[in-house]
């Protein structure tokens, strides 16, 4: 497939890992080092995101290697004219052999807090950081946004519809794949659904309305060859009238969908027109448009709605479209030892050295506080970040993605109600253990004296 | 690599795109069609779009076919237990063999006008709508997006340093493409610029100046490494400490890059430092959260800015992060000829038959209106719809990405300043041939009439 066949994809990273791995390597710096991902600021109207991608990410790194015809066109670029061959020698046995620590997909987290950790030689983390930050930020975002489409649906199923406004095909399966994760039931994707076993759910289209000489027409051809299955689009022309039509036709019929229009008022009226019709088991799907903030309104004003798809909003997390996660340099060996790092930017510093969260549950079941120290304190609490990839291969199976569902359920179902708020989310407890906090006070100190800022 | 390899990808398609097809092959109803693309509204603060990803698109067309283990697993799904194994067997002999017709790459267009017509049998057209607008709508997002931030750039390069923002590393190499193709001077990722022959430009990032002792050595080691392109990110820890330090180093140096805080005020400091120190030829390189509205303001606040790298905004079109494509049936061949097709739908209605775009230029150099009419008229303007794919082929070489990039800013210069503006655009006009008109008209009282809707 041309451009996109990305068989290999060591070479989807920035140009910058390149040269600064080169310059590492000529000046013979390759010390073990640890990198933190974590995100500044949850977006807007969110109270909390559910981690995903990871899965991804770590086939990426057991698969990472540059091939030798893309090591010939790199070379080849007069920037690296005084970079000798050695380095690229080097870089065609490239394999990633790090550890890392990640929070499970399904886990919720917060601002501040690390959420993938990866420990190796400094090249091997620095060239994968593009990748590993794509490959977790959309997948996240998406994820969190089909918990909160979900949360608005009080039960009722919510379909991922949203393959055609997706960015592109690979981001509609990455897409499928995260909404079934954060909660939705099913998805319009035929090769994410078999691919990954998620349900695979459709209706029909206008056009195939159009096809037919008349509506009623394509009705009776769908039912004939879907009868327990039939889900049938009523707002080609008329929506009323397609509703009657519908309640006049023989034997059960599975479904409606309402597409446009004033979703309320008319799933009011299709219900009533089909149960007068004694057609009380045909459920009404709608679409269109429709986000958290849609179906929480349709659903306290109580619309009939027995199904929701969503599409655009949900693949494109459309009011929040970019997760900003970042990757950061925490810790470098030196023949003295750990070396702890960090950055002093303004509105952009960082907390030194790897670190683990403990999660604390409340009086209820609800989760009180996270409290981020060193990766080597002990802390009362659960905590978050488990090993899961050592010398560069994945320690245990990849869980089934029914099970990584089921695990963000329980989790959503902990986070404290007006932190899982849609709008205006209450601010979930994120706390720095005072050994962190000494740490990074003193490197503050030591840097502002090295750099000459003091 | 597992769930993305992607090597085959005619299943990237909505389950009802199966059934329907199904339905037509079972009551022998597979006519030719045609079908088109269009935008219903343009998003906000855009007066006009920018063409992106045919090319891929076509590919894809070119490369349709289901694979055995794909049909054998629709083949289980209970959905099709009433559809016969002939179903089943056609799918694994399918191929795409219909005619395609487009706008170029970088060609402009406006809400309402047809961009890409499919002219297949039923099923074929139908199978393929949910890849194509996939295909279409994200790059021209992208494309459009990037010639609103280089036009705020006002002749400054902008770069594509996006990637980790990209919904997924496939969406990053198109983003990567469509970038280009819009204007942009370059891109950070490796891989696109590689496959596309796009400059790979990349400067240093906050980690490399933390793994050194100290900045002063980080600088001066890339330095070594990149003589003639080193550009050195002075915001790690407080840039105009960083810009005296590189005022000071000896030899010219190339650029200095601003990441963070008042760009403005920090671009006007480092360049005063820089001036003092006779480094005139050292570039500002400005990146972090930008996007067109912020450079239009840098600009014309006279920021001595010469290089802008946009990331998140432009590979994600962050205030406009999806486009409401769609893709309609307007012509079905019947034994009595061409039916053609429309939608009533409240707010959604669709005009008829296969259409052209003929764009009429002013007594400047500006474009003036573009007409939409039926396919077969004659009008005065340069008609937009060229036929690129027959019998299933591509019609000739696909251009260079760079004869694209071009197309496209001869175009952009040819649209009215008023609809090019950034905010608030003018309304370019579109108007609908006398003769389309009057066959809508007529089509909507033989519909409401045929349906029982009169």
């Amino acid at each position: 497939m041309g451009l996109l066949d990305l068989e290999n994809r060591a070479l989807i990273t920035d140009f910058y890992q390149l040269t600064m791995s080169a310059s590492y390597f000529q000046h013979n710096h390759n010390p073990a080092a640890a990198f933190e991902m974590f995100i500044r600021r949850l977006p807007e109207n969110r109270g909390y995101l559910v981690f995903a991608g990871l899965e991804q990410t770590l086939e990426y790194l057991e698969n990472f290697r540059f091939l030798p015809e893309e090591i010939a066109h790199l070379k080849a670029n007069p920037v690296f004219k005084h970079i000798p061959k050695s380095f690229f020698d080097f870089l065609l046995e490239l394999k990633f052999t790090g550890e890392v620590w990640a929070l499970d997909e399904g886990e919720v987290f917060f601002a501040g807090e690390p959420i993938v950790a990866v420990r190796a030689p400094l090249i091997q983390a620095q060239l994968v950081e593009t990748y590993l930050l794509c490959m977790i930020n959309f997948p996240t975002l998406v994820a969190t946004k089909a918990a909160r489409v979900v949360e608005a649906g009080r039960g009722r199923p919510v379909i991922d519809f949203g393959t055609r406004r997706a960015h592109g095909p690979e981001a509609s399966v990455l897409a499928a794949r995260a909404a079934y994760l954060g909660g939705c039931a099913g998805t319009s994707n035929v090769y994410a659904a078999s691919r990954l076993g998620i349900p695979a759910v459709g209706t029909m289209a206008h056009s195939y309305v159009m096809a037919f000489k008349s509506e009623k027409e394509a009705f009776e051809n769908y039912l004939a060859d879907f009868p327990e299955n039939a889900v049938l689009l009523i707002d080609t022309y008329d929506t009323i009238h397609a509703a009657h039509l519908v309640a006049e036709m023989k034997g059960e019929i599975r479904g409606v969908r309402l597409d446009s229009g004033d979703l309320l008022q008319l799933s009011k009226s299709a219900r009533r027109i089909l149960d007068q019709a004694g057609k009380k088991s045909t459920r009404i799907v709608a679409s269109g448009d429709l986000n958290e903030y849609r179906i929480d309104e349709l659903m306290r004003k109580k619309a009939p709605i027995d199904m929701f798809g969503v599409g655009t909003e949900l693949v494109t997390s459309k009011d929040a479209p970019a997760l900003g996660g970042i990757y950061k340099l925490v810790e470098l060996e030196t023949p003295a030892g750990s070396k702890y790092t960090l950055k002093l930017s303004s509105q952009k510093a960082t907390y030194p050295g790897m670190k683990q969260i403990w999660r604390k549950t409340g009086d209820k079941k609800f989760y009180a506080e996270d409290v981020i120290g060193c990766a080597q304190e002990k802390m009362p609490g659960r905590p978050l970040l488990r090993k899961v990839m050592e010398k560069g291969k994945r320690i245990g199976k990849p869980p089934a993605l029914k099970e990584l569902q089921e695990k963000a359920q329980d989790e959503l179902e902990r986070i404290p109600p007006r932190v899982r708020s849609l709008t205006s989310p209450g601010h979930y407890p994120v706390k720095y253990s005072e050994k962190l906090r000494r740490l990074r006070q003193k490197l503050v100190r030591e840097i502002k004296h090295e750099q000459g800022l003091l």
